[in-house]
């Protein structure tokens, strides 16, 4: 029988297909009892599952690339660092050995007494860990019977469940999974905002979901407006592939762009440049006719593995970049390492309070000379075979800019006396995302080539507000007064003195903003490859002369609202 | 015979006594057995020692009072919550039980099981918790042989040791001791800031002190320049008591300056308000002639106790401030808690990966508006008994500042239908510390009546570099040229709009930065009651209109040695 219900889009996108239940995890196992003899044998089973399960997470972050290294990374990350806890380890032989438990309920009672540990603090932070500790047990679990992990995606179902983890998402699609409907998540977790990047729809907050779905139903997404039908009808099946024909002939309008200018109406080129972190993604910018890599992540080179990257490594991905765009501009931003991101890289991170605001980015690389000469070096030797340009990021002051130009000066002269083909000037350019920067952009500026704003961390730290604290709801947010004054500061400074500037946040990407970012005086965005065609169909639209007219207005706006209406006014 | 040898003075002052040593912490406790029939009496030994040093903590922390609750407190705070943990005890209690240890054995294996695995860590953050772990077990140790914890200052003798922890150079000045020598430690650790305020001299980095100087020898200690001299000669002594003239004669002068006006060489008047958070300092601040209180911390109230204060509780506190001020005005700022700061409170407060960047002062005053109304009816209520008005954190953007003037409105209302008497107007201000709020004052302006500027915070923001994080080196520093801009802009604003505008961060009451801020357009600081005198002195020395005159100049600096450079050629 027919049954609709509704919960929130978070990721659109339309999909049909038969369900899947998982419910609510639960590791089901009763207590079991092994005789002395069988102990080691017990132990040796636990610690083959555990290799396995070692071996699992990293062969998914190993699979990982481009923009989805960076967010599931993080958690992927996690899950192999509870699996690495000593305590968790020796817990589980202590049980196995002292209590002759079963492997299986050796884990049980183990997870069962941490998370209660948990559960007594009583706050959302703790209650997210015991889901990152049912992951990796509950992959622990399906590997002692040697199977894989609890993660059931066939191609062509539909998933429903309770809730659904970032790490799970990537591994889903790669399965086929064609959407996913959760009992409970919030449009803003990481899980929404991964399964656009993915287009993957989603539909979250549909507590209805696991009475109204049975095992194999067929079932009708729309990921846009978050509705859902069971068992749907002849009228529905029509409204479902009007929808699909709508989706694809927008792909198909979409697709037919990758050959077009990205154009104002008034016939302003504005250029579009790609964010990369892989050869993928530089392939795919490449054929997107993206004017250039703007933010080329290095990162990836240094994380889940065992030393540091040499510089022969380091050099082959750096050229593959630069040969891949055959000769636009690939900027290569140097270590954007910090404690939050993974420290499962070759470099000794130091646990912070506050992370964020601690040792990162440049200020890693300048405490850490001989891993940041090696990467100059590396990125140097790249430029013999190509356009290329430095970015650095957490630029605070002068002094940092000084003494990173003072190492590259020192390097070029090295390689060039050990006989390395190098450019004859590589452009240097700073990440304008510490506020202080921004403001104090005047007195530096002289001693750099050009400027990318990161957005993002831009908008954490003006605003003082962790942008991955979801108990401070909309307070994160890049439409503050203070972006909007502070970014038509930086882009004005930057453009007195004639230094290209970039914005190369997620608000770069975000078709909705790119009004917002013209008007504020901006020719030159760095997104995802993803979003490239939306944007450039966004400028297609656009009457730049308008725009730039209505910037007082703009930047008058007393607070989002006001920000809102401006947007809303100026879409064409 | 006379030996000599220095380390950096981290805090001023002159002290002549014997020495006493307190070697580096090693708990040295044979192995030793119990019967079978002594455990619970074991059990009992040790449950009563640990309700004993939990007393102690509290009786401390009860003794703290001024600025020294909020320095030091987050230590006990730190040290109660190890003492808690009921891995510590269960741990314990363990290998009394079953490994049949006596109490002193098992606790000296159980904090070396701990130690291991934080030292295995083997990073700055970790190996701090093993001094903090440390502290807890002496203690502990102590208390299981009926004598106070191991600090044993004997008024009038100089402490001669390794370290020293913030939580006991309250405790060592209390006792009579009158100066540290440390060997290891540095001029920024939170025990030189902490000494500074409590003016205990204090010479830390000086690893020869543990071998130069033996117990009970006498010592001539000079804070200011790191000098030891260790069985002082007559020419010593000379010198000593030079030094000690010295300071008498300073600070009669200053004593003088009492009751002398806050006004610059050219005849402006400086409004010099103190900080208080108890009855001593809003006593201490009516003495020094201080303008009013310009920044009265309520966290106190919040802090190290079950549940929360009840609205009379407080209204008591807030009434007192009023009538100690006799007339003169009394700023109370409202709750700035979060989960950087205790959650020793009636509160519940979230973990935050970035705490700093998390839910704290207005954030979570609106997020639980029951505290917040219950603290506003307080405040209200005490209005009818004198000036006072009212300051907001952490406020981010218009909206905060709209939604507290309208639980202002409210609660006044409500107040008043009650038959309570209150003020007419009660001015509302906001604290300017998140670098949006600073930036996009304009926008709100109109809604507050007075500002006042947070420097700690507003720098760690502006330079994403956490305060509190040592391995940022000289990062986190207000001499930035992003702060002298926004520094400038704010007061520009807020006088462009007739609206008082006063700094109540460390700038604030350092006699070094007093030109600066003069020179930037401010005639409102607000400080520690300690600095009070020292900053008029500075004041009454300077030109407002020779300081204002060299203003440009300030901003054009381009880094931290550019401003310095001002600041010194400022000095008259």
């Amino acid at each position: 029988m027919r049954r609709t219900f509704s919960g929130h889009g978070a990721s659109r996108g339309n999909a049909l297909g038969r369900a899947r239940i998982r419910l609510p995890h639960a590791l089901e196992v009763s207590e079991e009892h092994i005789r002395a003899d069988a102990v080691e044998a017990e132990l040796a089973r636990l610690h083959e599952a555990i290799a396995q399960v070692r071996g699992e997470l990293r062969g998914l972050r190993e699979r990982l690339h481009g923009a989805l290294a960076h967010e599931v990374g993080e958690f992927l990350d996690l899950h192999a660092l509870l699996l690495d806890d000593p305590e968790l380890l020796q817990g589980l032989d202590e049980l196995i050995r002292q209590g002759r438990y079963s492997a299986d309920y050796a884990l049980r009672l183990h997870r069962d007494r941490l998370a209660a540990v948990f559960q007594g603090m009583d706050d959302a932070y703790f209650r997210s860990r015991i889901e990152d500790l049912d992951h990796v047990v509950g992959r622990l679990h399906a590997a002692l019977h040697s199977h894989e992990a609890e993660l059931q995606g066939v191609a062509g179902e539909i998933l429903v469940t309770d809730n659904v983890a970032p790490s799970e998402l990537a591994q889903l699609q790669s399965q086929g999974v064609l959407a996913v409907i959760t009992a409970g998540g919030s449009m803003l977790s990481h899980s929404a905002i991964l399964a656009r990047s993915l287009h993957l729809p989603l539909v979250v907050g549909a507590p209805e979901a696991l009475q109204q779905i049975n095992d194999g139903d067929v079932v009708a997404v729309d990921g846009a407006g978050g509705h859902v039908v069971v068992e749907p009808n002849a009228a529905d099946l029509r409204a479902y592939r009007g929808r699909v024909r709508e989706e694809r002939r927008e792909r198909k309008q979409l697709h037919r762009l990758r050959r077009e200018p990205t154009r104002t109406v008034d016939g302003v080129d504005i250029r579009l440049y790609a964010n990369a972190e892989s050869r993928e993604d530089v392939a795919e910018s490449h054929a997107l006719g993206a004017a250039g890599i703007g933010l080329y992540r290095t990162e990836f080179l240094f994380l889940q593995r065992e030393g540091l990257p040499d510089e022969e490594e380091q050099f082959h991905a750096y050229r593959d970049a630069v040969l891949g765009m055959t000769g636009r501009m690939v900027t290569i931003r140097t270590l954007d390492l910090g404690a939050d991101k993974s420290d499962r890289s070759g470099l000794t991170l130091p646990r912070e309070p506050n992370p964020a605001m601690g040792c990162r980015g440049v200020r890693l690389s300048l405490a850490n000379e001989d891993v940041f000469v090696s990467q100059l070096r590396a990125i140097l030797r790249a430029s013999g075979y190509g356009p290329l340009r430095i970015l650095v990021p957490m630029v605070t002051e002068r002094a940092e800019i000084l003494a990173v130009a003072g190492l590259i000066t020192r390097v070029a002269r090295d390689l060039r006396s050990e006989g390395h083909e190098i450019a004859e000037h590589i452009p240097l350019g700073a990440m304008i995302e510490v506020p202080a920067a921004a403001i104090a952009l005047p007195t530096f500026i002289g001693a750099v080539d050009f400027i990318s704003v990161g957005t993002n961390d831009l908008t954490q730290y003006l605003l003082a507000a962790d942008r991955n604290n979801e108990a401070l709801g909309e307070l994160y947010h890049p439409l503050h007064p203070a972006m909007m004054r502070l970014l038509r500061n930086v882009i004005r400074t930057a453009k007195a003195r004639r230094k290209p500037v970039a914005v190369c946040g997620e608000m770069a990407g975000d078709p909705a903003f790119t009004a917002l970012l013209l008007a504020l005086g901006l020719e030159e965005l760095s997104l995802h490859p993803g979003t490239l065609l939306e944007v450039r169909r966004a400028i297609r639209a656009l009457d730049l002369g308008h725009l730039r007219a209505q910037a007082p207005a703009l930047l008058r706006a007393r607070d989002r609202a006001g920000i809102e209406k401006w947007l809303a006014a100026a879409q064409p």
